[in-house]
């Protein structure tokens, strides 16, 4: 019966061990539940940048959905990880209790540990980068972005990875670690431009006024005005000088990624008003 | 006979411990391949994208198929790993209770481990890379990949290196951890597209009008139509405006890896419609 | 009753323990706020350049308020790592007046902490740098600044990342530790420059006289003067001589980010200047 | 004779040290073996290379040699790190035995461990990926390759280096572990192809029968069907449109590395039957 | 009574550590400001510099104050270091004595100082790299200096960044660790190339002598010699021969950062001498 | 008295520990040179290759004394490591049997160890790969080789520094640690190459003979016959085909680095050649 | 009395630390002294160099000045360092006999070293590559070197930088560690280069005859000969085969550095010769 009682008494620690363990698990599960919203939040980045945007009013509920969707990504990853330390502590410490030597078994770890760690680097580095351009909301599902190693569209962002649509159909998969910088080209607005080089002996005054009407007409246009561009365009003066040709620029605000479309309208009426005008564009 | 109570002692000990090493062994083996299934058939990012990706509903026993040599590919590694730590392990814990030092024997395989684990790093990077490739399902056999040292058809995907032949016939082999990103074009469609510069005085709308008739022609091919064309070729305008030439371009989504070859065939049929309705192209 | 003394006393050193931890918590806030604010106000760099720069006075109100946002950003990343080392340090000496072993706790988050301590340099790297760039006041909100990975407005700092928007639109996040030089474009003044080149045949004194004409009428142009250019024009002689050119610079002092306004107007007044004196530009 | 016992029983100790040590050296030399064998006919990569790979039934025996040759090689490196790791525990065992202090050895061997630890990763990244190259068989002697570094015939591998000469006859050495992608020339076949421009008002399918002629014939010729040329010759329509020229383009498939031989004969044939046919080459 | 001894040990121990703090900060900072001072006076590359130079003596008094201005600089950094650290052993020696355990505050003040330290070591870099810069005077406030990611006129040094201005107005911040070779252009002297191209059919004895004419003329102007010009001009002869144009070359030494100024001057006397003899420059 | 006991026993081990550091220094030199020698004459990569190369049987008694040159400056190295760290830890030993405490002196040398270790890692990387070069005997003095930092003659080969004369006269120190590959020109034989572009309209046969026949007559030349041209030169027919040439080349197969002279004598010949049969080049 | 003798024993303890420190440091310096000297009298890089070179008789004086300069600069830093070693490991001896306890001391220093240590990596590489430069002399004050970053003549080189001034007057501080490869111009001798491109109809053999003519001419020039040229220039025949031109080459070996200035006396009697050949040079 003398025998009986360590024995108990180490089945009792094991368990009080184990409850414990499960205790702090949940609590930190709920710590990073809370963490990670407040963050999801409370971006400082972000909550600057929506207050300067522009047309961000009616797409609250979709911004909610989407910090909804963040916050649960980053948390699941924090919770695997903080159940493997509970655990591995939890189990370190059952061990300890039932005087089994644990030296061995973190040597070997260990060992591996270190050779895997060097590795994991950048798996890391992943993960961290992919974790704050969540929390900074730079940028979702559907924006068209340029990552330097591609352009496109945006059809997936986990973690480790951003997966994204070219123009040309290819779909790239890009490490978020590798991401050092990234344009978002769908946020707040784009804009279209059209240089116009005319030959060198045309009036400043005559081309100035050709391309300003053409300007006037486009925003004018009831399927163009406000609906795609958003600013009255502009025709910006003599931006080069060289023997042979003076280069005009017209340059128009529009809504997000419709730039070209917009660029095209602008460069058949720029033609034909030039053609109008008898004015020739550099040889 | 006292003597022997002892050595009796120490080996039902190291029994134990060996026993004991192999069924933490079998339930760490099976743990690994639980996970790596639940990993294989959860993966977010792919999970996502085949909801949105077309054509995906017919080649769902592929899919599956890909999927089981997958999670194979992974958990074989996971699980020699986990054996050679478990071992490792069992080993020095029975050297330990024979009383046989362990600290020389730890001392040399420390410095050889710390010399060979710097050097391993690329290593170990490679392994990581291609245990997530391959749970993303980032690309597969048949697929053609652009992974930036080289671009061709993956014939062969293992966990350090991945083999492409390119259209030389070259084969490639690239080591997982130097791809920072993969462009596959064997994912949902491509796009075709041909530029054509005509001659700056030619009259927008009728080249315009020309290239519809050209796109409209070949999307009601019964050869091409869905088969290798999956939506109704578009004529953008003018993409360029120079003193010279006015660009237009015809685009066409077809089906992934086909845009070549519906791109050939749009350049006759353009070059032969041009012809007839005696439109220049810009010199 | 003896065998509460000790448990009382155990919890009368844990509640000391912890009370202790608050009072070090909150005088370390107190010293990082000071620290702060100093840094903040006497940043050798930014010092010395105030006294150099131009039209500074005025602004102070607004250099103030900027000081104050970047005295709070960094003072509140300091504040949560001080209140985790605090923290954990008070947890682990209470797990140690408890007698509960912490060493398996410690293995546990050791291995994690060396592996993530690699991965998360980058991080580390970009919150340094933005510590730094914001204690030198290097740029705020609004500026024009080059970081090498773009161009652009800034829209918001954070330690983390910077957010720019360029000329078309898009919108760049770019992290600190990425951006080893910055060039701010919105700090003094800039400068507008005109290359003129000229037949070779081209008399180089009358030539010179002309563009000092027009650089003497832009300088007293009353839209002009003062409220965008901040200096008379200055005409430098032959820069390039090659057998069908002679190269004159017209170049003018602006206000911050009003160069390309003024070398437009410039532009325009040198062609009708030279078209005036009939005097060729190279062809 | 007292003394003498501890004496012997350290002798005898030593004894058993050393014996044990050489039979643990034999034992993993042997694993080293098989382990090295198995791993050589088992590669997952080459594997299912050889599977869809032409030409490859007729020199297995080759192979088999090679295969022989790879393994001997991977072979002897972890024998020798095997021995000096049994060799070095059995020594530092013996000193322990003999209660000599080994503490200021181990410190003198491991400052100088690390120092050199750190300048050796490259060397034991170009042995690790030696020896994975020479497990997945990346290429062998004879292989034309292109290694990023330089291009041309291999003459030797080894597990540091590889050896190979280019076509003009330099002789590269290039250290396996700065080879990020390894493009192998001689595995399965090569493409020719040769792209011919003709003028822009040739007739599209006049041209294509020209030259799908020239094609056949080729494949015809007894020469280099199937001894060199691998399947019929392709000719592919408009590959590019301009404004002065269409392109067109003749390809085929041939043994691996003759590809430029072939592509000569097809350019001598092209320009007989174009000349023959009157089309003018683009000018 | 007897309890209170130990604590007035206690007590005086403690004061006798703090004073002994104060005592060694205070000697080590003299200590540090006898070293900066004597560095900065007698840094080998700049006291061989100094007496080879040009144009050194007057500007002495300068130097001296540079040199002061820079001991300072150096000097508060390494003092901040130092009581810091002095700061440190006292508090923990304090801590030790009042057997208050301090492992657990190294262990969470060492995790995070590893992981500190990692992201700091571009920080530490900038540091050295400044102080170096500094000690070695490579340059000061108002030289004109190419850093290679910016070249311009510095406004500023501290031991992390260099601030110049550009030629265009825009202000540089650079890391100092960033900067791997600096070349300062005010130095002893610049040199002004004027790279001069006659037709082929030139006579190269006339040309030669027209160029040295231009180039005595030049020396001899009273505004120029020696207050700009530090030497006689150089003609050197054929530089390039093609079948178009001799290439002859002026080359003038002149004070530093002069160099466009003059280069412009002998423009326009090399064009007016060439006009005058007749010669044509190449086409 | 018997305090000279203890001392006495102290010296004489002393003594004992430095006669037996002489010893093992002794042997351990010995084992390095056996080693060496051994590595030297077996080297794998070069076995392999003089095997097939050309021109290697007469200059056995030229390699054999390189080998041995290789063999000691290797050897040298090594012997100081080698005297280095028997001798510490002789050092450490006594120090530690005159109970003399070195953790002391192992912390300070340790800290600057660990500072100097990283730094020295581009050190240590230099001897090593010096070392393996001087193995395989990648280059000797006299071989022309290209290391990518420079081309050039090799004038002298270090464990640090391999030393190159250019064509220009030019000396050039590479660090051995920076050589990625090595070209080696010197080794068996070069190739010269002449690129025939002639007129569209040529006739191919009559080009291809005319060629054939300056090949034939150049191998047929007695003072070149295999004293520098080592096999009969060959006609490749159509290199390149377009509109306006077709390319054809000639190619020899000379001793080392003679083919620029080759490939000049074949210039003037095809010249002449094609002069003389009234075939014009390609304009 | 019987407290004096431990106080006593005490004092006498650190005083034989200290003066047996003084003895270690002045033996380390000598050995220090000897080994530079030695090193600097017998690089054998620089050994072998010196007796293939030309021209070094005469200069042995400067030689050895240069020398015992370098071998200052190396010891000066050595000095140094073993200063503070043994300075640091008798402070802390004699705080361990004192029973002042370390630890905390040690921390703190060694927390601050880890943290700096990462940092100055590349100060250490600097010092290191700059103590090898030297000990190998790659180059000394006066030689013209091409560093990668800069070209021009060494001003001052240091352990830590080498400053250069180039043709432009600009100064450059290079870090020794940055320079992967040393050019230096001034050892042994130049080449000096002439291209001569002359019509394609030209007599290879006249123009052959012409430019071995001047060569000879340049040769028997008393002012050039053996004081500039140190061998017969030589004319090599065609060096490039185009339809327009054929390119002959000249070339002569010159003293260090003084390449250009042969080049442009060649061209200029190049230039004449063709002239009164009535040769062409090449469209």
């Amino acid at each position: 019966m003398g025998s009986f009682a360590p024995l108990l008494a180490t089945v009792i620690t094991i368990a009080i061990i184990l409850i414990l363990a499960l205790i702090v698990r949940n609590l930190v599960h709920r710590l990073i539940v809370r963490v990670v919203n407040r963050a999801a939040n409370a971006s400082p980045i972000t909550g600057r940048f929506r207050k300067n945007g522009a047309a961000t009013d009616g797409i609250d509920a979709l911004l909610n959905e989407r910090r909804k969707q963040r916050a649960e990504t980053m948390g699941s990853v924090l919770k695997h990880v903080a159940s493997i330390v509970v655990i591995g502590t939890a189990v370190l410490t059952v061990l300890d209790r039932l005087t089994i030597p644990i030296a061995p078994l973190l040597t070997s770890v260990g060992i591996l540990g270190v050779a895997i760690g060097f590795g994991a680097q950048e798996l890391v580095k992943d993960f961290i980068a992919g974790m704050f351009m969540l929390l900074e909301d730079q940028y979702g599902v559907g924006d068209v972005v340029d990552v330097g190693a591609a352009v496109g569209t945006v059809e997936a962002v986990t973690l480790r990875v951003t997966r994204l649509r070219d123009a040309d159909g290819r779909v790239w998969y890009v490490r978020n670690g590798t991401i050092a910088r990234v344009g978002n080209e769908s946020q707040g607005w784009s804009r279209a431009y059209v240089d116009v080089p005319v030959a060198y002996d045309s009036d400043v005054a005559t081309v100035r006024d050709v391309l300003r009407q053409v300007a006037g007409e486009l925003w004018e246009d009831p399927e163009l005005r406000e609906s795609v561009i958003v600013e009255e365009p502009v025709v910006f003066g003599v931006e080069q000088l060289s023997d042979s040709s003076l280069v005009f620029r017209v340059s128009a605000k529009t809504l997000p990624v419709r730039q070209a479309e917009v660029a095209r309208e602008l460069r058949v009426r720029v033609k034909a008003a030039l053609d109008d005008a008898g004015i020739a564009m550099a040889p």
